[in-house]
């Protein structure tokens, strides 16, 4: 037969288009553009885009105005980015065959328990970005609830720790911890991983940005050091003092994490073997062997009741032995916020009001810090068994965990001071009563409307805790931003809503003490 | 408290940026855009666009080029049209809360079984978009395999015709046929309509055009008479002719269907009751009283086994009684295509030469539709039970059907005669022997690839049939396409592909006779 060349017929210039969509490849064809019409490309179908030896799965958008040129086909930021493009390269376009591994998710959907061959497979897809974000939604949907086995829940973690770096440290123990999260303020792990480095652990911890939070581990120590390190500067400092605190972020730890929170986020659903596969993998990518597990339970943190801290605390435990990684879980008061900090830098403010034992540090941060540093010590045989806080505390106490964090912010690149924001207005209490709950959820939507994460000074100070007894006019909180709107925005939302700070079972809240400066 | 005006700040100027995105809303705003940083916004997030009284859900694409000056925001061409933008439009654009109906979805991810309310509101926003892909690729998991009780595919299709218009016709008994699909060439509607009407039957019929097939009725019929009907010309047709056959994307039946099955194609999942509902909303929503279901079950048919097709057939039916529908369905061979052609024109061929009772006429067609049409002439009491098929045998022998078919086309807007490709190219066994298969999945694929449906004349003749005995170089299949590239490009894939027609068991094709002209 005659052969047909048909790659020329598919060759489109590459074209920056400077659209950021995320983790999402888009490529922009024109609709009367010849490689269009003849594949029968529509709007949105998958295709796969190749320039030179390299190729990417990519979502259609077809361009119907003068956007882009006869012959040109239009890349996305991140597919720019992955394709290694230069204006006018080759580009071919094809139709993407449906990704293997969604017989798999369809076998999952069905109610079937995968191996670890078909975790592999999907979460590989996944990675190579071969699996939509809709394919991906169907995933995450039927793995929810309680729809893993233990024994799934590990070939998954497997599967995610194999698709990605993973570390190894010259100790035969590795400490680290993790909190299971939904509690703005509770920064402990900087002054955990002082306590335990100081005690000669070695505890090498990658911490997160904030996602949908108004800060992440990584945002508050950023504004305390730099957190941006590669692999071969991690080694360096975690070599010279035991310990650091980086964002996981710069050395690709469980990639697939990072697709499959971004698509489950919006969903919101409770999975469980899904967030332990998320937590595990991650552990085990930095390389970890021993690990204490903060798990705040409260209505508004993300454990809400006993019934589920007991279910994902077993699931944790069952996993982590398949995994043989030795793993100790806590459970934490998870009904109001720790600290007073809320925000990269005011939670900063409360690290540092620790480690230098200052008169006004918060209480609660501190207690919480010594409590899962002793915990760490006692799983990783530095302290005898029921011997760790007070270990921890007497490292605390004597002033060698504040040197070695400062150690520590020194071998990061440089220790900083925390800014302050320009702008603040204060809440007070109407009447007077006993605080009854605090909303974590709602507070944390106020500190991110006043600019948290992304101003690092921006956020709320808390100014009461659970239980107090608060007098008409009494301060209950403050919020910090950096501009009058963005003040202005924050007040409104904390207006609008009831039950942020709820005094007596009532709603409590008044106008202030006007603004400053 | 002093009050701001947020409003002004968040205001922006709409440009029609003349991208198609299909059925999403996107807006494209410029990373350095105030509204952008002082809302927090990030690429992907879900945002809320208002234009004068007019408001829509979308997700936001951020500009990092010059393609959106300071103070424009972007929208893609469906947005656009939503809106009923202008250039320079004030555009506000704001935090989009998570749609309520996601907790009745996150409800039914647990298990538990929904109510009618609950289907009401994830249908509503599902048809106003405030449901993302994502998660409505969660929905339809959630509900996938048998997770619908009869009594929920009962709401779920009152809730989806309760989301669209509905047609209402001055008759008692109105007929309807539906084809649950997957096999190439079944194309029995024209005729059975034809039929029905002539023996005296109200049958008012909208076909859906191809999605992934390489021919939908409404394409089929398009190329005989126009099809795109508002409702008042469908209702002078059928007031006229007693029938018609119309493309339903005109008259807007069931809009979340169509929103959900685009969702769910890639997905490709197995959810009976979303077909079910799906079917059943759509026959209720044009008005039909009394329906006849022709369901083909075989390996590469929609229906791949006799358990399915049962299953399916008992969803079917309890759910119809529930709603007050008379519903019959009819299990077909499933295993080969039907008639000789696939592709717009070529299956209209097929239609018309069983109407003029041509000699050549594909016998199993004609059987199919003269079965179906008894079928329906029965359940509607327009034949006694056991003579329905007699009565249509009879009217199509007579030349009644045809003479109402042409009446019918006529009152559409006139009679066309399908046209034919420019070239063909004809694959031959190789070997002697007896057909054994035909997939019909991948005939359709290579009749897309020469360009069907969007090329009416394209597509694919079948010259044998399941069980003929071949001899070597008699002609199997022929592909018809427009440009000798589409012809190269499909007879590249069928090279590539092994048991698309089988002999034996083994796999005989070969090439070939040579184009024409």
């Amino acid at each position: 037969m005659r052969k047909v060349d048909l790659a020329s017929r598919s060759t489109l210039q590459a074209r920056r288009m400077g659209i950021d969509t995320y983790r999402e490849n888009v490529v922009y064809m024109h609709a009367e553009c010849e490689v269009c019409r003849s594949e029968g490309f529509e709007s949105q179908a998958r295709v796969f885009v190749s320039c030179g030896s390299a190729g990417i799965p990519a979502t259609l958008n077809v361009i119907t105005s003068d956007l882009l040129r006869q012959g040109e086909a239009g890349l996305s930021d991140v597919a720019w980015i992955a394709l290694n493009a230069s204006d006018g390269d080759e580009l071919k376009v094809e139709h993407l065959p449906p990704p293997i591994s969604m017989s798999h998710v369809r076998a999952k959907v069905y109610g079937r328990q995968l191996d670890l061959a078909e975790y592999k497979a999907i979460v590989n897809d996944v990675v190579a970005g071969r699996l939509s974000n809709i394919e991906i939604a169907a995933f995450l949907t039927a793995c929810a609830v309680d729809r893993l086995s233990p024994n799934e829940v590990a070939s998954l973690t497997e599967a995610m720790l194999g698709a990605g770096e993973r570390l190894t440290w010259p100790s035969e123990v590795i400490a680290d911890k993790h909190c299971i999260g939904g509690l703005p303020g509770n920064r402990t792990t900087p002054i955990v991983v002082a306590i335990v480095a100081a005690c000669g652990g070695v505890i090498p911890k990658t911490s997160s940005r904030a996602i949908t939070s108004p800060a992440g581990t990584a945002d508050v120590m950023e504004t305390l050091a730099p957190v941006n390190l590669n692999l071969d500067a991690m080694r360096r400092v975690v070599h010279a003092e035991g310990g650091c605190i980086a964002w996981g972020g710069s050395v690709a730890l469980s990639p697939a994490d990072d697709v499959l929170i971004r698509v489950e986020r919006p969903l919101d659903l409770d999975s469980e073997g899904q967030l332990v596969a998320s937590v595990l993998s991650k552990k085990a990518a930095a390389g970890a062997t021993h690990v204490v597990i903060d798990m705040p339970v409260g209505p508004t943190a993300k454990v809400r009741t006993r019934e589920a801290a007991a279910s994902l605390r077993s699931l944790l435990e069952a996993s982590a032995a398949r995994m043989g990684l030795q793993l100790q879980v806590i459970e934490t008061d998870g009904r109001a916020p720790v600290g007073r900090g809320i925000g990269p830098a005011l939670e900063a403010r409360d690290v540092l009001a620790v480690l230098h034992q200052r008169p006004d540090a918060p209480l609660d941060l501190r207690e919480r810090a010594i409590s899962l540093a002793g915990a760490v010590l006692e799983l990783t045989g530095i302290a005898a068994e029921g011997a760790g806080s007070a270990v921890a505390r007497q490292t605390l106490e004597s002033g060698r965990a504040l040197l070695k964090f400062e150690r520590i912010c020194e071998a990061q690149g440089g220790m900083r001071q925390p800014g302050l924001a320009a702008h603040t207005r204060t809440f007070v209490a109407q009447d007077h009563g006993l605080i009854t709950t605090i909303d974590n959820r709602k507070l944390a939507r106020a500190a991110k409307l006043a600019g948290a994460p992304r101003d690092a000074t921006a956020g709320i100070t808390l100014d009461v805790r659970l239980c107090d007894a608060v007098e008409p006019a009494q301060p209950l909180f403050t919020l910090h931003a950096n501009s009058p709107g963005e003040l202005a925005y924050a007040a409104e939302y904390v207006e609008s809503q009831s039950g942020i700070v709820a005094i007596n079972e009532r709603v409590q809240i008044d106008e202030t003490k006007g603004e400053s400066p």
